[in-house]
């Protein structure tokens, strides 16, 4: 059997080296090819993906999984082979289930539905956009309802990038949150003159931002012996394998912009470097979940990143940097970075009122998904939400219903992966700083090597071989808990606004 | 028919998308990927290689091309299916007379014969070196009989750089520029002290060479928005396409290593951009040959990049990046980096001396593959060889039998196409100058237009219709001819050094 499960492996590597491949194509694309590169270039990446899918779901993998599978429920379940089998299962089945020529469909509208967004976008108009979404949400529902569900139909493209979560107790954490967060918000909002940032809006060298970067990357652990940064128009990172993982930022002319992205990669990036080098190119040498990848991306980029023991060591040498920095105290450094307001803009949203914006897509992609709501009342739904959660209302489609890409790509039930992972970065950190006492101490002195250390053990180098909610489960003794989130937000926002 | 041809040509893109997505890796690996990312890169390579390999010596892709032939023998041989079919022939038969053991055992004896030339290196010792190139040398004699061939074996090999040529045809060319040149560079060594080159040595400053060089490129016709220039440890260039053609190069302290390996490169890269875009993935989307290809590059790095024409025009914009050469006159300048001299390394040998350097190599190719050379007697039949050719003897194996990498990857048969390309550089100059009366002149108000617009037309536009003996014999009615060359190099040292 152990002959059985080599084969498998070696079926599975085809797989992941031509993924591996695919991945180094769009790195590059994003990155350094020249203009005239991109057409034709989409046409060679699917060709890899199209090769991968295939090789994934061959007739001769499928039985030796099946042929295997009960040999490894016989072994240890922690170790690597029951694990490889567990989650190629769950990858085995999700490829199969959705069929050839769907998977393709959905391909080619995924293509045509970006072109729709990027002309909608430019007549900040929804209306060019909406039949394209119109088809890719018909499509998407066929997906959903290939891959299966209990009468949910939101549950099977949840589970896709969070397993075994639900939609229902994303409704129930998200009730909890937004209950506590939108009065929070609220009260934020009537002392925003409390916080002056503007002295961090702009005129900052982007070869210094540059330089500061990587300063920070390298005091957080990234190894670029195993990575490298480079600029790119979206902030992105990629994982070719444990190895080699690439991260990029973009620079602006203010202070955070670059310096908060390149963390916020960095914590992706110490993620994927964190998984064991062997187990490149398996079923588990890839990550838990994206709640679990954005967990370390938040965790680093807020809970640590944008923390008052953080700046007493970095602040000094952002000044190095940044002379204007000179004369600026702590103090009020720290509370222009956590400055907070309700805005249009998920990405450029604040630490704690971004939450919002995810609560108002769950429920909109619930509702378009169970048919209750038409795509063309999108945007009337879209601003009734954002003044229900965050008493502003946008001033067109771009700064509202057009902005984010992930619904043109067809990724319905991805967004609430990012709240997921503000509410596991607490319950981390907490666990964290309960097992090493004096942690804030450590980041007070620029100092990493314990909160990595126990990222490491108890994240990183599970690889896939949970699911996020049992990895969650395993090193905070709690699936997600919304808790200690809230008491973190409340805790740091009322301090900072003095309610 | 055209459905069987429609047919066929699909099934060759596949191969022709496998191999673009190979070269991406390969470029990424050379320009940007981090250390540790080396590790298992190259599998991941070897898979894309293997099935690109595959779908071209498919028994459903061999059986199309069978039943086209016929019909594409009735059509126009200028016509662009005539032409697909005739290359796809040649690669085809050339794919699967390789057996794949055999070329699975070249590529992993590439790697290993690669580890141990960099070992040998290392030591300064051929001997270290010497198992590995006795059984890259047998899997290679294989290779050949695989491949074919009437009795002299390396016409098989080189035949796969430059097709339809023949060991005795180069082996005529050779003996005639040989008889030319030996005494002719023996001449110019006795006069070396006529040109002053020292103050080109150092001092250059790395990122206006940079600037210089991109200016250049810009000049000649490069067009960034289908390629790019990056920086590497060797120079190369790497086409996936004619709209995504990559270069690279590397900075030194002085001022032509970086400068003329750029032009070198852009050379190579107007050709790649100049292949017809709609034949991308097509058999006839590539270069004639590499005889054909070098030809372009050293066209540009010598007989123009070279000329004092050339600097005419283009000293006064050096003299704006480099200070230092402001009060250096155009003459001492034109002198200075047409200096000549006999030399240890083939790669860093002026444009006179160069090819006495593959004489050497052709000659002790011939007697390996023969078995009149036995591998162990190789460092003295070079440092032999280099005596009689150029009157100098290496110090060490580092500086003569070890360093060139092309043996330790198999690439025996490939050192004849350098020089065969300076051949070809002054015969399709002469014709271009012919057809266009003033060609220097525009060569000294630093405009391109036209002669680029006549390699456009005569050789790029070309791509792989013809072989390159064939394109040569289309564009200048003769195929490889050394006597314009001679008559090029001997009017060009001759007044230089006053004989």
């Amino acid at each position: 059997m152990r002959e059985a499960f080599e084969e498998l492996m070696a079926r599975y590597r085809v797989a992941a080296e031509l993924a591996e491949a695919a991945a180094v194509l769009d790195w590059d694309q994003q990155c350094y090819m020249p203009p005239a590169g991109a057409e034709g270039r989409a046409e060679v990446a699917a060709r890899l993906g199209r090769m991968a899918h295939e090789a994934l779901t061959s007739p001769e993998l499928g039985e030796l999984l099946s042929r295997v599978e009960p040999w490894a429920r016989g072994l240890d379940p922690e170790s690597f082979e029951a694990s490889c089998v567990r989650a190629l299962r769950r990858e085995y089945d999700r490829a199969v289930r959705v069929p050839a020529d769907l998977a393709g469909e959905l391909a080619r509208q995924a293509a045509a539905g970006f072109a729709a967004w990027i002309e909608a976008r430019q007549a900040r108009d929804f209306r060019v956009f909406q039949p394209a979404l119109e088809r890719t949400l018909a499509l998407t529902v066929e997906k959903a309802d290939a891959l299966g569900h209990g009468g949910e139909r939101y549950d099977a493209l949840l589970d896709l990038y969070e397993p075994d979560l639900g939609t229902a107790e994303v409704a129930r954490i998200f009730a909890r949150l937004r209950t506590a967060l939108v009065p929070l918000v609220q009260a934020v909002s009537e002392r925003a003159d409390r916080i002056r940032h503007d002295f961090l809006a702009s005129g900052f060298d982007e070869a210094e931002q540059w330089a500061f970067g990587l300063e920070v990357l390298r005091a957080i652990g990234f190894d670029f012996r195993r990575g490298r940064l480079d600029r790119s128009e979206h902030p992105f990172t990629t994982a070719f394998h444990p190895d080699d993982v690439r991260i990029t930022t973009r620079l602006r002319d203010d202070f955070g912009t670059g310096l908060f992205g390149t963390i916020h990669e960095g914590g992706h990036a110490l993620y994927e470097q964190g998984i064991p080098s062997a187990w490149r190119g398996t079923p588990v040498g890839t990550t838990a979940s994206l709640g679990i990848h954005e967990s370390q991306s938040r965790l680093w980029e807020n809970v640590i990143g944008r923390s008052r023991e953080f700046w007493e060591h970095f602040l000094p040498v952002a000044r190095r940097h940044f002379p204007a920095l000179g004369d600026v105290p702590l103090d009020d450094f720290y509370r222009a970075i956590n400055a907070a307001a309700p805005s249009f803009i998920r990405v450029e949203a604040d630490e704690l009122t971004y939450n919002l914006h995810i609560f108002l897509r769950f429920d909109l992609e619930r509702r378009l998904l169970s048919g209750d709501l038409p795509v063309g009342e999108l945007p009337g739904a879209w601003r009734e939400g954002m003044r229900s959660l965050l008493s502003v209302e946008p001033p067109d489609d771009l700064a509202g219903v057009l902005q984010d890409v992930h619904w043109s790509q067809g990724m319905i039930g991805y967004f609430p992966t990012y709240t997921l992972g503000n509410v596991a970065s607490v319950q981390l950190w907490e666990k964290a700083r309960a097992d090493n006492p004096g942690l804030s101490d450590d980041v007070r002195r620029g100092e990493f090597g314990r909160i990595l250390s126990w990222l490491r053990a108890n994240v990183h180098a599970q690889g896939a071989s949970f699911t996020g909610v049992e990895l969650l489960r395993r090193a905070t003794g709690r699936a997600y808990d919304p808790e200690p989130y809230l008491a973190y937000l409340d805790a740091k926002y009322r301090a900072l606004y003095g309610l």
